[in-house]
């Protein structure tokens, strides 16, 4: 069963990830989630920013479960990794073109105004980066050309999900699928 | 000279670079623009959503404009690709890791609630991936490998400028730009 102060956190997940975080009001997430008012500043004193960082500290979490579930299903590090970026292209249509990207507008806003959210977003990105980083080095990749690639595969797939999103189909992901499988066959 | 229109649209442009576009409201555009009230609604009397379209139009046509320059100063396709995304690194760098992705917050934001705005960010990275992909062709890749590495190489740019920014390093683009050139020199 999900908590109160759990709903709030994912209507603020919700919320940010389709609107972005400077326009994502408390009024709304109370309004959405459905909590009294007085259960918002008892679960998050410090406010939007406290929920900013639950909610970054929470997509951080979904996501690496779900990078590091793919890569436990295959044994193949470049079956895994493309894997991935072919499924993710899928669940995006499936969605809408509404989800994908959970943190991503929260980095691009946060990214010059609060160094908190910033550093958050960061810490994320690292999560799911070492969670691939640590299957291509299994695969035989060197660590320093496993931590190179890992990099890469997030920048595309973060890049990959706003193109996607902005032409209402899920292509550009299936290209990165196509051009990282190359990459990752054409030597280690 | 710039003027009083042109004024408004690049405050516009910055402003929603920085914070998003939802987060940026007329009076504060009116306000570091300079502009007073009445010349925002006799340019522009469509309101935001109109000064949208132009901070994207504008934004596109700057960023293609300095991608078809770094292609035509190298003759070979790869000395060029990988220029331009190692240059662009540096400049995040010197910008503070204010500037970078023009248009990235507005495609997020208005992915799922403004199809005008959508498309247009669309158009903008269509034309971005063109020139891509024409120098590619020319160096000797096929048509549908060029535009699948070109696509590859904006989702890239994208996503690496958010990793640049949430971290405050260059370091994720000139790790694009190293995988970039591997994938490049691996075969046409």
């Amino acid at each position: 069963m999900t908590t109160k102060r759990e709903q709030i956190i994912e209507t603020t997940c919700q919320l940010m990830e389709m609107q972005g975080y400077h326009a994502t009001g408390l009024n709304q997430i109370l309004a959405e989630s459905g909590a009294p008012k007085g259960s918002l500043y008892h679960y998050f004193p410090d406010g939007k920013v406290e929920l900013g960082l639950e909610a970054i500290a929470s997509s951080s979490r979904l996501i690496e479960g779900r990078i590091r579930a793919v890569m436990r299903e295959h044994d193949d590090a470049v079956t895994a990794v493309t894997t991935f970026i072919s499924t993710l292209a899928t669940q995006i249509d499936i969605s809408g073109y509404r989800a994908g990207g959970p943190i991503t507008a929260i980095a691009l806003e946060a990214a010059s105004t609060n160094d908190l959210l910033r550093d958050a977003c960061h810490q994320a990105y690292q999560s799911w980066q070492d969670a691939f980083s640590e299957k291509l080095k299994q695969g035989g990749f060197s660590e320093a050309r496993s931590h190179r690639l890992a990099t890469m595969i997030i920048a595309g797939l973060e890049g990959g999900i706003i193109l996607c999103r902005s032409q209402r189909c899920p292509q550009p992901l299936l290209d990165l699928a196509e051009e990282i499988e190359t990459l990752l066959l054409c030597g280690r």
